[in-house]
């Protein structure tokens, strides 16, 4: 489905405690859902531990393979906080003290009272020629240099920042659904179902089961940008349920 | 922390509706925290769409980076299952349709009075010398090649699954893990902290900022294999959080 126009990212999630599984990511569904809406496909995400070299061939990897890289995850004063310096090295760039994030940390110690020590002033750091992305929950900046946008971990942060960079960015044609809902195993559906996806080649079918106590569930989403195109296609899901004795639901626009 | 006798793993994780943002993932915690018990280091996820390309490069990259690799989803019968086929090609075996697979689905369907179908039978086939894993809910079986573990993307099937793969695992040691809260800004004990970082190398320790109505609290979180040292590590953060004018209050365990 690739047309040239397709506008694809990535997510990098930097930090140990979603791989202890202390911490259970949130920031997936709502970054792919705020992207989608922006004509922007995720594509692909990669959770990495706070590991220097790590970060930096992940962040090579992604930056060169996707329109846009999203990272989150390890920018604030701790020393597990490494992404800034790990983004520099990947850009082969120096660090260094942000002159305006440094500015706004200042004055965010001053008003708050507390002292901008060592360790705080390290959130000022970013890789040289960064652009900053304001933080209005908490001051400290995420950044972006070139298509890399560096962002808080802390989903409220992040939520708050990602705001700040959806409008900047520049999306393609976004990504439609249609939901259709059928009481039936993905067994009896799945031959009818593969004669549409054969039918509708621009149209991505995707079928998920779910066992409930009254019994098999399974959601048929379809997904494209063409919007008649999908009706067709929801259509014809439809009329398969139905020829498979089954009653279609419409299911939640996803 | 590499001491060769580290056991690593990588969780890859198949398919569209985690990218789309449809489906939130809840699996990694549940995969990371059982490995762990098991003495096995989850050192990396990868979220990839359900494109064969994109799956038979992730499968050969992390099964040669890692111990052990797992991977959830794509296992079932519809068209956008590909699990089996990607996983063949990338270690360079036919895709079979395995026979004792086969035999447990025959009765299965037999058993239910449902049709095994041309798609149905799908779910069967696996790479040429693949041992299967059992899956005691839905009956279709996950598959094991080499290092390489194949498991279905419902998380009460992923779940039934990894009972059964877990005891068949070399662990190496333990990761134990002790937590500190302070009601204190991450910023404050970020020093000391980094001082405590470099007396406890063998040691991890993170830093884990909330932001709560009461105001700031920092969960830090030490992970290590030697219980004594921890211990060690442990009081000397809970020092530091008293001479910050702070009341360290442990954390459960993670």
């Amino acid at each position: 489905m690739s047309d040239g126009k397709t506008v694809t990212a990535a997510l990098l999630i930097i930090g140990n405690e979603i791989l202890s599984g202390r911490t259970h990511d949130k920031n997936i569904p709502h970054i792919a859902g705020r992207l989608n809406e922006a004509g922007i496909r995720l594509r692909e995400v990669r959770v990495v531990p706070d590991v220097e070299a790590e970060v930096v061939q992940a962040v090579n990897r992604l930056r060169s393979k996707y329109t846009y890289l999203f990272t989150t995850g390890g920018i604030g004063p701790t020393h597990d906080d490494i992404t800034a310096e790990c983004v520099a090295k990947a850009f082969g760039r120096d660090l260094i003290r942000h002159p305006e994030a440094n500015r706004r940390l200042v004055a965010h110690y001053e008003r708050t009272g507390m002292e901008y020590n060592e360790m705080r002033q390290r959130m000022a750091n970013t890789p040289e020629g960064a652009g900053l992305i304001d933080n209005p929950v908490s001051t400290a900046p995420g950044f972006v240099v070139e298509n890399v946008y560096v962002m808080a971990g802390v989903p409220r942060i992040m939520q708050a920042m990602l705001d700040n960079v959806i409008p900047t960015l520049t999306g393609g044609p976004k990504m439609l659904s249609r939901t259709v809902i059928a009481e039936l195993g993905e067994g009896v559906i799945a031959g009818g179902l593969q004669a549409i996806q054969k039918r509708f080649p621009d149209i991505d079918i995707g079928s998920y089961p779910a066992y409930t106590n009254e019994g098999f569930r399974t959601s048929l989403v379809l997904r494209g940008t063409d919007s008649e195109t999908l009706d067709l296609a929801a259509d014809d899901v439809r009329t398969l349920i139905v020829s498979l004795g089954g009653s279609p639901q419409d299911g939640d626009a996803t």
